[in-house]
């Protein structure tokens, strides 16, 4: 029998495992929300991922339970479990990329670097840890951001009355970094670990707009650290698929932690195309525990440009002829959405030996899709 | 809107264009004939190609229809041609690959190099060829032959007695052949044709079973007479999609077609992984007559080794842990299908610097999948 692996969420991620799955024959089924997700061709049951009776349904009969996003309650992840379910990440490993606050709280306690923090529950807490980091702080929100939602900079207390009153807040010091990166590894329940070389990731608006594999400059001794950082909290938390740990590399050339994601990540889609193994197949693999495949890069350099938006008319689609016409050997990705301001609808990876021309290629096929 | 191409036919050629048409953003649509066929994920109507009511049904509101195999009856086509649908490759086209005898007919007036042949009727005909070419020769039906089957290498007209009654067939002499080699090329309807390389391929019992990309020790000469010769073939008979051009590399060393195939082809699944366009990818492209991607090699080596058969009990993923283990870049392909001898089940490829290494790689994979 073919393996099925059910997976929770009908977004992009959930998409970019169909070709993955296709290839090696693998079942995947979909829990969507709605019609016409991105993952709508592989999408066998729509639920509510909060009501556990929509999820036991949904994974009746599947080897394997993951996810498109880490928003499942814990009290459905648990119900899962009790039914025997095997659910990757685990419940356990979750609960850090769910709640911001557990994972400060869980790195700090097992020793890795992570900006100054707190957990502030009021004006005056906030106050007082501004005031002892330089005037101004990251205060988040600790379950459900994403793509900086549930992220804000604030420089008076004021400025986040209106997050007082729900349970705490994290806030952080305001991390002076050179750059961020990303370190993606992947762990397969038996234990096995593989490693993608650190990349290197840019933000723009709180959303990731740009990625360079491996990150340009990075020392041996940054690659190392991030790569020794990542594979030990995959084993300390016992997360199973894929990690992505989130960097900054300081001014001063500390790496911290910024966050963690458990499940394929941006900064990964470079290598759908720019490794021997992609994150989407490594994910399958590893939440079935199956040997690992090469982390290995194809060319020195692959760069990866989202597509943010997409065209103010019509549809990525739309701008095949002319982007295909121009940068012949870049891979397009569609997620299969209606293009809408900031939304992430889409990305293109070029792969090559030299890194100015590898960036300006993916830079100008995204551009086809602006404007 | 994204664009729909629908597809006639739900083997693995049809489901192996699912991971570039996610990756596109195109919308996929398969004609199969029964449930669980290898493109089932992206079956939307079951029907009879054969029949042109069920076929005018399955194209209402695809942009183009193309195929996974070349048996769609010539008055199917015409229907759908008579009723505005673009048909890719179209009929005139098709023709030649669906009647071995109108191909040989097609290029020999345009003046290509091939095997000496004639239509033979009856044993005297057959018993004349013969004698004339040495004592054997090689008899195939026009139509509905593949992958050894409708071919048959005869010595004496007797052997043939069972294949007369039913319309001419096609004689050919007996090659005698150094090796075999592919050329396949991509032509969209405007015009623009993109080259892979050319390749060897090995076949067993009439079956392709290896193909390495490039052909090795193929002389600057050989590898521009293949590309060139495919490209005069895909222009003067007006393919569109992936044209592949089956050749003998005789001892005399000249080439000779062997056969046409008009739709992805087993001699060309190394470029899923080996190159920075897939056929399938192109496939897709050339019929939305969406410019070509780049066929340059990831690699300097590419080997792509099928899966006949598959396992004696069990599945080819009961296979992988240990393949995977064994293997960890070489990239699996699974058809969904179930194992029975001889059947094409899947195909492994590997990619690399070094040949020998690369050979070694996927045969060893391959071998996973046996006894």
């Amino acid at each position: 029998m073919a393996p099925i692996v059910g997976v929770i969420g009908g977004g992009q991620l959930a998409r970019m495992m169909i070709p993955a799955a296709v290839n090696l024959g693998i079942e995947l089924r979909v829990l969507a929300e709605n019609e016409g997700e991105s993952a709508a061709l592989a999408t066998t049951q729509f639920g509510d991922y909060r009501n556990a009776d929509d999820v036991l349904r949904f994974a009746q009969g599947v080897d394997v339970v993951t996810f498109d996003h880490e928003h499942v309650p814990q009290a459905v992840l648990a119900a899962l479990v009790a039914a025997g379910v095997a659910v990757r990440p685990g419940p356990d490993a979750l609960l850090y990329a769910q709640d911001k606050l557990l994972m400060r709280e869980r790195l700090s306690a097992l020793g890795h670097p992570v900006p100054d923090w707190a957990r502030v529950s009021d004006a005056a807490e906030l106050g007082a840890f501004i005031a002892d980091h330089g005037g101004a702080a990251v205060l988040k929100t600790p379950t459900g951001g994403y793509d900086g939602k549930g992220v804000r900079v604030v420089r008076e207390a004021a400025e986040a009355a209106d997050w007082f009153g729900s349970g705490p807040l994290l806030v952080e010091e305001l991390v002076s970094f050179q750059r961020e990166l990303a370190q993606l590894v992947a762990r397969r329940p038996s234990g096995e670990i593989a490693v993608w070389p650190v990349v290197e990731s840019m933000q723009r608006d709180g959303v990731c707009a740009e990625v360079i594999a491996p990150a340009p400059k990075s020392t041996g001794r940054v690659a190392e650290v991030a790569s020794a950082m990542a594979v030990r909290i995959a084993e300390e938390l016992g997360v199973t698929g894929v990690l992505a740990v989130e960097l900054f590399e300081t001014t001063d050339e500390r790496l911290l932690i910024n966050e963690l994601a458990m499940r394929p990540h941006n900064t990964g889609h470079w290598s759908m195309d720019g490794a021997v193994t992609g994150q989407f197949e490594q994910h399958l693999r590893a939440v079935l525990d199956l040997p690992l495949g090469s982390t290995a890069m194809r060319e020195p350099w692959s760069v990866m440009v989202n597509v943010l938006g997409g065209p103010p008319v019509g549809t990525m689609e739309d701008r095949y002829p002319a982007l295909m016409a121009d940068q012949p050997a870049v891979k397009v990705h569609s997620y299969g959405k209606t293009p809408r301001p900031g939304r992430k609808v889409g990305h293109v990876n070029a792969s090559g030996a030299e890194l100015d021309e590898v960036v300006f290629r993916a830079r100008a096929a995204a551009a086809f899709f602006e404007d």
